[in-house]
């Protein structure tokens, strides 16, 4: 068989409604595309992006910080508690073929840095635009279209 | 929604044809009763479950050692390369509800003793009978029904 | 320069008086030989070791599950909190040279099984004798022996 | 006894002569006040702040990414090889009080983000001063006189 598509979705675990619409759709073309969506399994950006993927029939994985998958958001199918704390985030970059970073604060921050530095392209969208190396979006469908040209790379 | 029973099943990754096919029977339960297989993705035990789980339409998840999901077995769905190196032993135990050893080395006794450390119930079949802890059972039927009994516990 | 010998020492973190005065006399010997202690960091065994090791004059480091070192016993040097709860038992492992088991749980088991799954020689004393590969020893004076010896290996 | 104060540096593990010779003026200063040098205990800025520590007596800890001790730099006193890869970058956070990050690449911005996400405090001196929350020193001066007001913090 052919492994799918991993595409990591990374931002904050509390967010405006606005964001929260935002990774909602862009998890909602993740699950369309039959790719499968990584994240750390919370909520915020991680619950939005779940959300959208879980709506449109795909396969969510939350790679939690702590040891219950209880805590994961209500849309994770595949709850893998870690217990590792924030080096979790490393595990999001390492099981993710791309990354796409929704605003997000510090811990987002160090995930698109691990991800740049393990060689993954980053895709950014109102997120980090300072850092030399994201790949910059401004739409759900500029987003699409990198994760598009990416997997046939 | 309702997260699915995670059932680990840990072993070596070389084995002979009869281990072999009494992972796959395993695996194959573990699928059809719409459970999650984990493992750590590779060969031997590891591929015999996640074969029978991936050709009863199960989820299968691969905890991989290394940074490729190209390594893990053509039957995983869901590849997480770790990167940790017997570091994912610990991530199995984590993400399972349950672990079923079968046979094995060393690195399935670190798993098994991680289980019962943070406990869990490990069942051992044709494994480690000597370790205190470990709830025993000779066929495939009887890993089952204690699968089944710890669910509805 | 030339590193130190890294002795690492597992165990329980509770223990019989008995058991924290041979361990100590382990740590003793470690410290005295100018070696270096790696251990959990936490009490019982890891107490009885890093306090003789200390006693000596020698080196102890405590690689703790938790993220705080205070919670490291008194005679840790270098406390490392690695927030990776039992996954710091690996890093014991790897940070070791050779391991000294003393007594112990299913924590314990982990260990001696990850270190010789990674190829490292493992001396038991009053611990896990049913476990193949364990090289047995009956008084601080035979596990100071097999130190030496795997030292100049 | 009272535990060490643990002084992190990170940044490249190539780096200019001008950069090397920074980083040994600050090892040497933690060496001199007696706190505990914390780093990944590769090349680059890693073996200048190891050196001058080293020089001035002080004990310098390397968390090394690979599986091998002998990879760490000639000034490791302590050498923990830790088989986790990029995941030993959070070790080097959760092991310091205090990040200094020297220039640097996206391994250092990775360590900067995660001390900042864990609430450290991290200096930076000619490295990621676009990144809110780092405090800024120009030399090693300021540098030694922030290390010493978060120590009586």
């Amino acid at each position: 068989m052919e492994q799918t598509y991993h595409v990591g979705v990374v931002g904050s675990g509390t967010c405006t409604e606005d964001l929260y619409a935002l990774a909602r759709e862009i998890g909602y073309q993740i699950g369309k595309h039959g790719w499968t969506l990584i994240c750390g399994g919370l909520g915020g950006i991680m619950e939005g992006a779940s959300r959208g993927c879980f709506e449109a029939g795909g396969i969510t994985v939350g790679l939690l910080p702590g040891s219950h998958k209880e805590h994961a958001n209500p849309y994770i199918r595949i709850a893998i508690p870690t217990g590792l704390g924030e080096g979790r985030n490393l595990l999001v970059v390492r099981a993710s073929d791309i990354l796409v970073a929704i605003s997000g604060g510090h811990g987002t921050l160090s995930e698109i840095a691990l991800a740049l530095k393990t060689g993954k392209t980053v895709v950014g969208i109102k997120s980090f635009e300072n850092i030399e190396g994201v790949v910059r979006a401004s739409t759900p469908e500029e987003v699409l279209q990198i994760l598009k040209d990416n997997r046939t790379a």
